[in-house]
This record gives structure tokens, C-alpha cells and sequence, in this order.
């Protein structure tokens, strides 16, 4: 045997195959392997120069193994869950030693990287790479989120840089490369080592929180000009490309664009008027949510964006709902006078959205010891990634100005933006609120921004009533934080410091 | 040894002690243990026509099982946690038989309850019986949600609905009692069997969340008063005494009432002011919402109320916040214009999140193979419980009148009540917004409520961005919910139906 291989990539589905050919177009050698035998042949006819040169299918774990250069490099991209330990320990049976990595691309929960990185330690080194941009990003250039021994990292790096997406280092903007004719690349690369194990996983789940509160930001938007400014889909459509060119400039909202002028061919009508209102989940928007609130993070316009998928689903009781409960009468806007404004009121819910989920990854990192660079994420999901867009290069410039930033709404270049922006936030807000129109998460910015403006806030009120009905004491604004007291609200005896 | 007492409780902290008075008072003898001999005979002391007919106090657990007619009822009244467990195993070594009932009332998470009847099956009946109404409530009646063995529960029952808050069955108002020398109340027990193991702990988690909304909404509200229409603290405590009198009657409205009017003597400033603005948490109202989450339940004026409470904590970053996030200036508003309103907005956004509390346990019994009656837990809660109110003999009586109500604000009486208030709720909403005052709960609900007003959803949108970036597929308006459809968004292919 050779043991001359670069890298070996297990699993050829659609990730896995576009990640492989990917390495190879980059000039990694690549032994590809999956069980099924079609999608080994599929791999090595579906791009002849390529596999001919660099990519060789495999169908055994053992002659892998063997042929892979030490210590080996071997990626997994199979479902999250009990295959990926199946495949861990076939691996084991079949050789792999001590100072070999392995990486698990797959949707894993952050938490069972961590296990498995126990579970593994003294066999293998298991490390993580989370992955953002879909198949076409995994093809041409994902977002890539390492992490694991940092060691393991250093021999992985070179090609892990090579497969990302680019941006250019002076504009911040992607070098985008969406088919095989156009040239690979190159650019600062969105790979950057993340930290200890479970780590990149974390982060690239606070990125699809955040991702859930684009999408339904942007929807609120989208219904706000059909239903109260009365625009046809391809109307918003053009917008929506419009605002593509300024400062909302991202993915999502060059996408949003795109589908709102595509037509049903059986209808004649919007296909977003076709296409069922009910939008499913994978998890980790959920996830996010949820450990937001296990850290303590007031992740409200996200956790939104979660809820407004759960109640989508609910379209029979909305339809009952629809006839039963009472709204204001709509009446129409002038687009003109609004068009602006919603653009406004996007842009100061993104921040806000975007302030909760670095929130989350600063309260992550306290709680698991980890040291998370701000700088360095920004940039990384400026690329590749689902809400790739030139807004996080005002990100990373915010962390590089100021690395100890308390908030993202505390930067400079944001505060001034939302001070601009803020008053037609609000019109917007409170106009749907008068015409009856939802905007679960751009309320809960709303909300989050004013719960910040609050140097003293109605939560003394809260804390009074809970030391009422349940003794659990207080402490008071012009004493020191170590002392708590507790008020006699019954029986009229006053105030008493609580003894520690 | 006599056999013939008929219930011990273990721990005789405030609750236990409380309990274990409550019972004697009700006729029962009562065996009282602590490991904290201070405690023993503090009890004994403490009640002397009582406990010199009724209660003994035993400083062995050996002692106290050869006390108990059997089969015996042993309550826990310790910290959740590892101390259940620990005193489980020192009443089997001290004898405890197959047939003997230990009840747990302690604060634990539901799902510990549902491992712990499994852990001792066979060695005894693990029951739970979760508790509201703090020290007061346990002493003179609190609202108790048991779940375990059926069997179990007949033979609790009696001293359960003798222990319990007391309901009038004509009017459906408590019969307070919070005295000794008051007579003791007759009527409608605040004390029903909630369901299998888990179940009823479940319950009482839910109407932690529920409180939680109460009293951010209740804050909210005075927040409002107090900035937008400048009232002092006194002025805006008698608007919630005058409150108390009509539909918004609650336990919470009443303590509001009285806490505002509560002047600090060291300073001569309304309570209130000088109490530190941050709450504290004791994690009720994060599971609520956490689970909410796991279960796709779109509780969002609870969780909204959670994540307030974190804000609240970080008083330095609000302090900041204060001095560089702009916000418009307010003008006071006029209250004889705004108080009835402000009213309205309160009620509205609770039948909002009681809705969301029942939803969640509707989510809950369908996951978990319980069989809730909901007529009975809101009977339940009438009395007793930090949120009693005669609110709840409304909820009451619509799932009596509609079992299989689709939602609470679908019920006639409370769509007909929204349908009323909702302008009037917006209104306030709107202006806090443009005032730039944060009403977190209060705009969940608004959009909760909206939300369930629209038959035909932005979740389209949603669902076309994920069929765009990755391929998730979607269903059509006009075909079968078992087809998917994809669209070639990229390469203009059109639509293919997805073979599953």
C-alpha cells in the first residue's frame, strides 16, 4: 500500500460527496467511502479530470486505513446520532491509531461531541467541524466551524482553508464560486480553529438561531408590504433585490428576492402563495433557544423566531382563529412613505438578533472555559454560510475596535445606525400592531432594545412581589449587593436584613 | 407501639412544619421528623392545643414507621434533589413496606419524579404532590397537584382535600383563612388527582410559568403608568386595589396593590424605588419555557417573561445602555384616557399566556399518555396558589362547557372579551412603543393573538428559503399534505414532486 492519501471522507451523500470533490479540486488526494455501492461509483464517474487524478472510492474501512499517509485525516459526514459512534468504532476494528483524527461533520448536539471526545480519548483524536452553506456550499466553499485538540487542528488546517469559502481581504465580500467553469478562489479563508471540542458545534448553533431570526424578520417584512401596503409578490421581490445593493445586504435577502418573483407554472400565481404556510424545523434553532435560557441569555428575538415555526404548524386552529377572532380593519399604506422604514426596522432587528446570539456565545464561553474570538467568527460566517452578508464584516470590525464590548448594540458604528433608525422602527412596529399584522420577532428586538435603555427597570417591582409571597428576599439599590433584606408586607413590622 | 397515627412529615422547615400543623388542625395525627432537633421541638411548642392532641415529634425513622397505621403515608418536605433520594433509602433500611406511600412535595423537576417512581417500584409507593402558596398557603390551605398510583391517591385524598385551600362552589371565590383564630373554611377543595407520576409536578411547572407572565405583565402595566402617565407609586397601588374589585380580581393584583402603597421609612421613597431591580429566579419559569421549546409549543408571553427576569440581572449593561442607545423623549399622556385601556391591555394578555399554559399541558398529555382535566386544575388554582383568581372559574367553566376547546382564547367567553378589549390593547402597546418603554410580555401575547388571526401565514416565505438554501422540500396549498414538492430555484427546472 501506498499510505500516500491525503484525506478520506466517509459518507457520500450530497455533503459528503461535495465535500470530497471539493478537496480534491483544491488538490488533496481524497479516498472516498460509503457503504452503498452507487454512490462510489456515482462519486468517481461524476467528474472524471477530477477523480481521475485525486479521488479514489473505497469500499472497505480497512484498505482506507491503509492507504491514508499518518496520522491520518479522516472525515465523517453521516447522520448525527448512533452512526457516528457505529462508525467510530469500525474504524478502531479496523486500525486506526492513537494519533489519528477524526472528524465529524454531521449535525451533531454539541453536547454529545464533547461526550464523544471522552469516549474516544487514548483510541483516536475525535474532533468536530461544523458546516454551513448547504450542498452548493459544501461543493465550492462552506463556512467552517473546527474544533477539538488543537494539535489535530494544525494538520488539518491547510486543508480545511484551502475547502472554504474566500473573501476579499480589503472589501470584506465574498469571492463567490457557484459553478465548476469559474475559477477557484482565493481570499481570506472561512476556516478558523473555534476552540476545545463541542465548541465549533455551539457556535454554528447560535448561527442557525440567528439564521431562524433573519428568515422571520425578513417574513414579517415581506407581509408587512403585501398586506398593508397591498404589494404583488414580485413587487416586494424587486425591493427586496434592491435592498440587496445596501446596507441589508446578505444572503437571505438576495434569496427572499429571487423567490418572491418566481411564478407557479399549474397557478399563474406567487409560488410563496402556493407553497404551504408551515415551516418545518431541524432542531437547532431550537437548541439555541433552549440554551439561551439555560444560560440566562435574554435570546427573546430568536427564541421568537422559534415559536413562529412551532405556531405555523398550527394552520388549522389559525383557520378557526381566523373567523372567530376579532382585528382591526387594514386599510392600505402608502409604499412610499413606508418602503424606508421597513428597511430601517430589518436592519435595527438584525442587530439586535445578531447582539443576542454573541451574547449567547459570551455566555457559553464563561460557563465551559472557552476562548471564543469574536473577530474571528464574524468573519467566518462572512462567507459560505447561510447568513453570509457584508454586515458581519461591521461585526468583526466592531470586536476588533473593542474586544471587550458589553453588547453588539454598544458599538459605535451600531448605536448610531439604531439612533438613526430607531423612530422608524417603531412606526413600522406600532402600525402592525394597530392593523392587526404579526411581528413576533421584531417585536421581541423592539422589546430587547427598550429592556436595555432601562437604567432602572419594573423588575423591582417583580422582586417585591416575590419576597411578598414567598420570602425571597431583596436587595435594595442604596446598600451593597451583599446584603438582603426582607419586608414584613403582612404584618406591618417593617424591614429586616436577612442573615447569610 | 400503637400503629395508629395516620401521617409523618419529614422535614420540618417552614412548608413542612406548616403542613404538618395544617393537618393536626384538620384532625389528623401527625408524626413530625427532622434530623434538626431545634426544629422537633420547635414544632411541639409552637401550637400547643394542637400538637399536645395531635402532633408528636419523633427523632428516629425506625420510631416513626412502627408509629404509622399502614399501609403508611410518609410526606417529604425537603430539598429537590439528592436529599429525596437519600431519605428514600433511609426509610426502606428503617422498614418501610411494598404497600407504604411516600409523597414528595418538595420543588422537584418532573421528570426526576417519573425516574424516582421507577427507581423504588416494588419497595414503595413513590407519589408526588406539588404545592403552591408558599408558608402562608401550607399552613392554612394551599392548592396541591398529586400524581402517582391512583391507588395511592384514594388513600391520600381525604387529608389532601382537608389540607387544601377551600373554593365557595356557588360564587367559585376562596375562603380565605390566614389566621388561627379564624374559623376553618368548608367548600371545594383545591386538591384533585392530577394523573400518573410526573403529571402532577408538570401541573405546578406550568403554573409557575403562568406567574411568571402574571407578574411581568402586572409590571409592565405599572411601568407604563408610572413613565407614560407619571403617577406616583401610591397613586398607581390604589388603581390595583380599585382593580382587585372587578375582572381582573388576583392574588397579584392585590399584593401589587399593597406593595406600592408601602413607603420605605429610611428614605421616605415608595418601596418599590429602593428595592434592587434585578429577579431572581428560582427555575420554574425556565423549565416552563424550556419545555415549551422541546415540546413545539409556542408559549411566548412565558418565555418572554423569563428572559426578562435575565435582562434584569444585568443592571450595568442597562446602566450603559441607558446613557448610549437613543430612544424618543416621553411626553406624559393623560391617565383618565389611558387607565381603563391599560386595563383592558392586562386582561387580554392574560387570557394570551393562561392559553399558552394549557396549551402546554395539552402538548404535555398527548407526549406523555396523561389524561389532564383541565375544569379541574383551573379549579384547582381558584384558590390557595400565588395565582388565584376568580379568572379561574371562568377557564373553569369554558372547558366545561367545551372539553375539546382548541385554544382558551377560542372560548366564547374570552373571544368575546378579546374581541372587546383588543383595540384598547393595541393602543396601549403602540404608545409604548413609540414612547420607547419595553413591554416584552405584553407584545408576545399581542402577537400570539395575532398570530392565531391568520389563516394564511408568512411561513410560506420560510419554508421557500429552506427549500432554496437546503433542499427541506415543501408541501402545496392546493395538494395532499403527503406530497412534497422541491423547485430548482437555482437552475429554473421548476417544480419536482419528491418521492419519499
Amino acid at each position: 500500500m501506498n499510505k500516500n492519501i491525503d484525506i478520506a471522507v466517509i459518507g457520500l451523500g450530497v455533503m459528503g460527496a461535495n465535500m470530497a470533490l471539493n478537496l480534491a479540486e483544491r488538490g488533496f488526494s481524497v479516498a472516498a467511502f460509503d457503504i452503498n455501492e452507487n454512490r462510489r461509483t456515482d462519486i468517481v464517474k461524476r467528474h472524471q479530470p477530477l477523480t481521475a487524478a485525486k479521488l479514489i472510492a473505497v469500499a472497505d474501512l480497512a484498505e482506507l486505513i491503509n492507504q491514508l499517509e499518518t496520522p491520518r485525516r479522516i472525515v465523517l459526514s453521516v447522520p448525527a446520532g448512533p452512526v457516528v459512534d457505529i462508525i467510530c468504532n469500525d474504524l478502531i476494528a479496523a486500525g486506526l491509531e492513537v494519533n489519528d483524527i477524526v472528524v465529524d461533520t454531521g449535525n451533531s448536539q454539541w453536547r454529545d461531541s464533547i461526550a464523544r471526545a471522552d469516549t474516544y480519548a487514548g483510541k483516536f483524536s475525535f474532533f468536530t467541524c461544523a458546516i454551513s452553506g448547504g450542498e452548493v456550499g459544501a461543493r465550492f466553499g462552506p463556512s467552517l466551524m473546527p474544533s477539538g485538540d488543537k494539535a489535530a487542528w494544525e494538520r488539518l488546517k491547510p486543508m480545511w482553508q484551502a475547502m472554504a469559502a474566500k473573501v476579499d481581504p480589503i472589501t470584506g465580500v465574498e469571492i463567490a464560486r457557484t459553478h465548476v467553469d469559474q475559477p477557484l478562489p482565493e481570499g481570506e479563508p472561512c476556516a478558523e480553529y473555534i476552540g476545545p471540542i463541542g465548541s465549533g458545534h455551539f457556535v454554528k448553533m447560535v448561527h442557525n438561531g440567528i439564521e431562524y431570526a433573519d428568515m422571520q424578520m425578513i417574513a414579517e417584512i415581506v407581509q408587512f408590504m403585501r398586506q398593508i401596503l397591498g404589494m404583488s409578490a414580485v413587487e416586494v421581490g424587486e425591493v427586496f433585490s434592491e435592498w440587496n445593493k445596501g446596507k441589508l445586504q446578505s444572503y437571505l435577502i438576495e434569496i427572499t428576492g429571487n423567490i418572491l418573483k418566481v411564478v407557479d407554472e399549474a397557478t399563474g400565481k406567487p409560488m410563496v402563495d402556493v407553497i404551504m404556510d408551515q415551516a418545518g424545523q431541524k432542531g437547532t434553532g431550537n437548541w439555541t433557544a433552549r440554551e439561551a435560557l439555560e444560560l440566562g441569555v435574554p435570546a427573546n428575538a430568536i427564541a421568537e423566531s422559534v415559536f413562529a415555526r412551532c405556531l405555523s404548524t398550527q394552520k388549522s386552529i389559525r383557520q378557526v382563529g381566523a373567523t372567530k377572532l376579532a382585528g382591526p380593519t387594514i386599510t392600505l399604506e402608502d409604499r412610499n412613505v413606508w418602503l424606508e422604514k421597513l428597511a430601517d426596522a430589518l436592519y435595527c432587528s438584525k442587530v439586535c438578533s445578531y447582539a443576542q446570539g454573541f451574547e449567547l456565545m459570551s455566555a457559553a464561553q464563561k460557563e465551559h472555559n472557552w476562548t471564543l474570538d469574536y473577530v474571528s467568527i464574524a468573519k467566518i460566517w462572512r462567507a459560505g454560510c447561510v447568513i453570509r452578508a457584508h454586515f458581519l464584516d461591521d461585526i468583526a470590525k466592531a470586536y476588533q475596535a473593542e474586544p471587550e464590548l458589553l453588547n453588539l448594540m454598544l458599538a459605535d458604528r451600531f448605536t448610531n445606525t439604531l439612533a438613526e433608525n430607531q423612530m422608524a422602527w417603531r412606526e413600522v412596529l406600532a402600525k402592525a400592531i394597530m392593523l392587526g399584522m404579526p411581528m413576533p420577532s421584531i417585536s421581541a428586538a423592539m422589546s430587547y432594545y427598550d429592556c436595555y435603555r432601562e437604567a432602572d427597570s419594573s423588575a423591582s417591582l417583580i422582586q417585591a412581589m416575590r419576597d411578598y409571597f414567598g420570602g425571597h428576599t431583596y436587595r435594595r439599590k442604596d446598600q451593597d449587593a451583599s446584603q438582603s433584606f426582607h419586608y414584613d408586607w403582612h404584618f406591618g413590622s417593617g424591614e429586616h436584613k436577612v442573615q447569610h
